[in-house]
């Protein structure tokens, strides 16, 4: 098969932190497949060909995206943040081991991207310096139950926590319910940090701590991190604080 | 006090993953500090100072970096991969947080970049697809007790699981000893991905199982992701296989 597959990271919102390499396949390609919110961050090029959709249609836009490679034209599906973090790629790879066998021959190739949580941890300092976890609270694709049996495993490992898709207006109670349930395993003092818009000149920051998370209103697009027992808070004057893991957790044992 | 001090995140090698905001503080700064092996990736730029250190001096360059910065000089920190993720963004707040109080007052800025995981998953496919904890196994800066605790925790809570450092001279054994270790936890056949030199030209890949993980070879430059149960592999006809982990999980209830 002669056609190509670039599922291809745009980043968090600027341009300013989307690699060269997606700019690249962004202006080679032929058609352009995405969510509509993601392809109008994409500058237009004459006689390139647009095919937008609306959100939660992953499976179908893959689907459309792979007919197009196969009929010979240069694809490019524009992801949001980093295409394999709660993005594009895996719906991409989904379709292709559920569908036509001959998608297998493709040129299929996947460009990373800085995801949410890196510029949303740039923004508040470096929550994620140890070891961590990552969620998405949606629980369109998984049950309750077990987003509910990871955070257990992941205060009781003492991991640093980011989630993604904390809330939406069809799950308004979502978070404060994670949040209840850590408070279960972790410490009332425990450092919780939000950042909307990460990424974008938008970007708006609340540090908090675990007992008082539920009195902050997060949405789709905000990341929200629950500190590890080590992560530490940086007060300064009259500015934002600082939060920071620190690297070594030696004196723990 | 009028200096600046960014911590820039370089991407995992190739100067195409490197983000335009990265190129922008590295054209402008006035002074570079850095692991030389990730300054030596850095263009040099005439009357722009370069301040190369040996790996494992973190602290000591921070401290350096700082000091830089507070004399007024423009200062980047130059990190591989992202500066959050296992690299130079917690040293240098640590530093700030047992240093100088006036430290708090310095412009301190992080610039996102690709982590490695990201650029090791590209290569692969879309393991990272679900819910995933991301862990060192370096244990200069924390016990193997917390090392295997979290390798329970995330085992137990079903999360793909990304590696970072997993083997050195210093301790060849390291990641034979976490295989084992999950083995208790996980079945024989989930999926291990190993990528070397994710993100640049000589990346190289091996998919295999928890069975037989400790037969493959690890560096520092390795990332290793070991699969959650619904982690799959999609064979293909005379090439590398891709694997991925569906974004659903509804039929695990």
């Amino acid at each position: 098969m002669r056609g190509s597959l670039t599922i291809a990271g745009i980043g968090p919102g600027c341009a300013e932190l989307m690699t060269p390499a997606v700019s690249k396949a962004l202006q080679s390609a032929t058609d352009l497949v995405g969510y509509d919110t993601y392809l109008a961050r994409v500058p237009e090029i004459e006689g390139q060909r647009r095919h937008a959709s609306g959100n939660r249609v992953e499976i179908d836009r893959s689907l459309h995206a792979l007919e197009l490679a196969s009929q010979g034209r240069d694809v490019v599906v524009v992801s949001g943040g980093d295409p394999g973090v709660f993005a594009m790629a895996a719906a991409v790879f989904e379709a292709i081991e559920t569908g036509d066998r001959r998608w297998r021959d493709l040129d299929v190739r996947v460009e990373p991207g800085v995801t949410a949580m890196l510029a949303a941890g740039a923004a508040v300092g470096a929550p994620l310096g140890g070891d961590f976890c990552v969620m998405s609270l949606s629980d369109n694709l998984k049950t309750w139950d077990l987003i509910e049996r990871r955070l257990e495993a992941a205060a009781r490992g003492d991991f640093v926590i980011a989630l993604y898709n904390p809330a939406s207006r069809a799950r308004p109670h979502q978070l404060s319910e994670a949040f209840a349930a850590l408070r279960r395993w972790k410490p009332g003092e425990t450092v919780v940090a939000f950042v909307k818009a990460a990424g974008t000149e938008h970007v708006e920051q609340r540090i908090t701590t675990l007992a008082e998370a539920h009195l902050v209103e997060a949405d789709m697009r905000t990341l929200v991190f629950i500190g590890a027992s080590t992560t530490r808070v940086i007060e300064r004057d009259a500015k934002e604080p600082w939060i920071y893991t620190p690297r070594s957790e030696r004196a723990l044992g």
